[in-house]
């Protein structure tokens, strides 16, 4: 069920590009976040309410593969889902598709650490377990 | 002596650049604040000290006039010196002059209004208004 | 008609904020050039289509003030209009609503030249001058 | 020789930090990229001046491991090295010191695919080959 697939859809800003005419490598992981975040809220909570209950999961590990051309203007398609989850810690992958080619143009995964507001790294309680572990079908999600 | 002027030289990175093969517009805002934490240094003291004694000076205002080409890997240097200092706010004004044509590239300013800890505007104490008028030839850079 | 009002809705990224706590005050500027780009859509033509053409409009002055809180996860409307036009330049205006709060919490503006592919101003030519003053009711939005 | 370390010190940004208080991590990708710049002109060329051959080394693959944290104001060294070289690709290796605690906080690769100006790939032909594998010690830094 954590392996449920959400997907976000972006349109490529000028100032993501670069002068080679292609978005600059660094913001795929933008996406890659914005995305994180639409899986949240469509498990019926949002990332921002994690980290008022005194949560976060920081990026310990990031990996991208730039298969085909992202440019200006182009409408991407981030799907991204939980792919592994440890006592401390939890993997997301993407894979973005190019609607204006209908391709997958990026592939790529983050691991992520769960910390306290200690900044160490912790056990994941039940409830932020209930959270990532949620089946998306069974929640409202969060505008 | 608060006008003394401060440089700070920046190569433009090619993920400053977009598409149509300057440097973004929105990159310059990031110059005109490293320039800013030169100016402090400058003064013996930094912007990150600054926070941690509870005081924070956020942007208000900003405004930037892009009259000359920047483009990737030029190196510029951003000229900042404080023109203005009120009740509790302080005006900080920009010059870009890009070193591989020796024009003046860019200018702006900056209003800042200070704030403590409760992040309402504060009456500059004494401490904060001695640190924004030094005269940095007094002074040693703080590295 | 011109000054028809455009508007795009935008979620803040947790990479659009920094150590404060707010987006971090150079954000607002993509998100303005996101609406411009929303603007040229909605009135039958893009942005893109426009370079293909062989023209930009490269901004030659951009002024913000920032005078809300805006977050993150908050979502914001950032409205756009064409306020002035001048022989080989237009200006755009901006006010952003934060959604949270319901507030303007953000006004700019930005003026633009029109450059042809020698990278010089031209006049702008009747079709260019026909697209920048089109009435968006009578067209319809491009995808 | 190509595996001669270059290093290049980079102040870290208010704007490349997000409400974590860590530097977001999108932002080391574009530390690498300063980086190569560095590692190219310590040989006695700059990318700048490779493109201008008609010549460019996107990315196609990214790899970062945030180990410490990378905080404001914090001052990083980003080693850079060339590890292999294929027929028409190049791989480069990070590790980032900060220097504020001394320790390894991040390493990373990135792979690289040589392009011609049709934006295919392209084996590396002999003077590209020559500026890729050059001995550091025997040229002068370009400025």
């Amino acid at each position: 069920m954590a392996h449920a697939v959400t997907e976000e859809r972006i349109r490529v800003r000028y100032g993501e590009t670069d002068q080679m005419g292609h978005a600059y490598y660094a913001n795929y992981l933008y996406w890659f976040e914005q995305a994180r975040g639409a899986w949240c809220r469509a498990r019926g909570w949002s990332y921002k309410h994690m980290e008022e209950k005194g949560y976060k999961i920081p990026v310990v590990e990031a990996h991208v593969e730039y298969k085909g051309e992202v440019l200006y203007d182009d409408v991407i398609v981030v799907k991204v889902w939980s792919s592994e989850m440890r006592r401390a810690s939890i993997r997301f992958d993407y894979e973005i598709i190019n609607t204006s080619t209908g391709k997958v143009a990026t592939k790529g995964y983050t691991w992520h650490v769960l910390i306290g507001t200690n900044r160490k790294a912790v056990t994941m309680p039940p409830e932020i377990k209930d959270w990532l572990t949620r089946d998306p079908s069974q929640y409202e999600t969060v505008e």
